[in-house]
């Protein structure tokens, strides 16, 4: 089997670490592996077991003799430091929103289009943690029964906002814990994580969605390559470490499809776990799926006055096959179908 | 202006509490009150504004001259002593689910049907919380442009569990803070309320819909007094003191209708203030609306797809407007129509 020279761009976010991470525990046919990051984190050591890493700053020499080059440093980096990396022969695989929309990028999750893998012009680009969830839980009916409109809200966990975010959040909870957790002191000027709700991820768009609102939205339609899916989404901070949860109403093409349809065309699907056993209070949360691989879905109900109407509670590790995780899997395609 | 001997049942609880603040913070015509609690309550003293209140046991001998009774102490306590509460002479609000969907019991939001509580027949129902913001934000939309469908997906606060969720969610804060708040440790076996999430509140129904989504479901049918309004639910858990949160999307029964049609008929009722400005990042949280009266809405967005389709993002203090106020407004509104 061939091994491969690996690049990390932005090793020493949460994101990045949860790569080098994976590589490992996927056992990702690795030659050598490159950190990469910005010039402040230039010169930190990471260690991965007992093993040291030098970081280096991340700059358009950075890509020589690299085969698959993972972004994941925030999309002004990749819009700056894609084109160098493609143009020195790496095959990048960009977890940042930089290209994802562009007609010619593959936006691939390996389970659902694989098969867009082979048109990639040097990129392949890695779908948003929360739109990876959705379409992956989605496909399986999609290609079942069809779907013709999804109303999605989302539960976000702070580990979705980086490093930054869990710091802000830890140091709000220790100053609310401070001061005793009186509920009546802990009301804020501004907009905490902590014992709170943001309805708003990203920056607002024109239309007064938000930009992560747009991601679910237009990703998922490309994803799913249906143009006309009938899909919108709220998208809520909830103060929780890690996992992304979805609260998601779909409403299928098909008539007469019961939930055991809908049970059994999911737990055929490899990535997809079901917990759907209400009567011993079974359902997915996301302490349960943090730190794990799969996709966990619970709390499926025929709606009670449609008929192709159905509700899911989808539970995912943002990090892990909301990010990293996914990343790791294009690549493994990327060998499998032999594009690399 | 008359006063009235009021009794509260469950009166060593946060909605008992929550009640007996607002009668005073209201200037409710009071001549006597008397808390009722358990057996196992009785004889601790409550202080409000430095006076004493002692905490007699709840019998069916309790309500002799009493003229208003608030029932807080849950469903089974209602069912055994609201009988002989109604039979001593007293007006009963009952803050529990009891008899709520008994055809003959007025079920009020005095903002939206105090017109039903003319046909009383000794006692009026509140509400449940996640309903009351919900009927109360949608009910001047339903008179204006008509409501078809509604899919709501909650985000409810630990206060909405009692006293007893709100000590066992700090205890576990405090838990997680010795082990220093490290996320890999924060996996526990059982579902902790804090740093997740629990797509369940109160127990499955047959149709594996909680109690809670079914009461939102049938209570909103009642109150705003259509059978035939579609309508579901998702209830989840999260860990914030105090609060409800709502994801809503609507369809309107009216074509042609915009966001700035909503925003007008929303503002003009006197509850609703309107917190919906994308632009300067303003939109309500439970922090923001914890202790405050009125029920706040904000990310007012049409749906992308779908002309008659709203999304909208409601947020009200659960143990207030959600509870204790409205009983209070119930009170009010029975004096005003001259029924008590």
């Amino acid at each position: 089997m061939n091994k491969y020279n690996i690049a990390i761009v932005g090793a020493t976010g949460l994101v990045g670490r949860k790569i080098l991470d994976c590589l490992f525990k996927e056992n990702f046919p690795i030659k050598t592996i490159k950190l990469l990051a910005s010039k402040r984190s230039a010169g930190k050591l990471i260690t991965h077991k007992s093993k040291e890493y030098l970081v280096e700053e991340a700059k358009q020499s950075s890509f020589r003799n690299i085969d698959i080059a993972f972004f994941t440093a925030g999309a002004s980096t990749s819009k700056r430091l894609v084109p160098p990396a493609i143009e020195a022969g790496a095959i990048v695989i960009d977890n940042t929103s930089a290209f994802r929309m562009h007609s010619e990028v593959p936006l691939v999750v390996p389970e659902v289009n694989s098969h867009a893998l082979k048109k990639h012009q040097g990129i392949i680009a890695n779908p948003n943690c929360s739109t990876i969830q959705l379409a992956l839980s989605l496909s399986p009916i999609q290609k079942s029964y069809g779907i013709k409109r999804i109303v999605a809200s989302t539960y976000q966990s702070i580990s979705g906002g980086g490093s930054e975010s869990i710091n802000k959040f830890k140091n709000e909870i220790l100053s609310a814990v401070k001061k005793d957790l009186k509920i009546d002191e802990l009301v804020y000027e501004d907009n905490p994580f902590a014992f709170n709700l943001i309805p708003q991820i990203d920056d607002f768009t024109d239309n007064e969605y938000t930009k992560e609102e747009m991601k679910i939205i237009n990703e998922t339609k490309k994803i799913l390559e249906d143009k006309n899916l009938q899909i919108a989404a709220t998208c809520v901070r909830v103060p929780v470490f890690n996992s992304h949860s979805e609260s998601v109403y779909i409403e299928v093409e098909k008539a007469s499809v019961n939930k055991k349809d809908i049970m059994t065309c999911l737990s055929e699907h490899p990535s997809i776990y079901l917990v759907d056993d209400p009567k011993n209070q079974k359902y997915p949360t996301p302490l349960m799926t943090s730190n794990r691989e799969g996709i966990y879905i619970g709390r499926i109900r025929k709606d009670p006055d449609i008929d192709k109407g159905f509700h899911l509670w989808i539970v995912s590790d943002n990090l892990l096959k909301g990010a990293a995780l996914n990343s790791i899997h294009i690549g493994k395609a990327l060998i499998k179908e032999g594009i690399i």
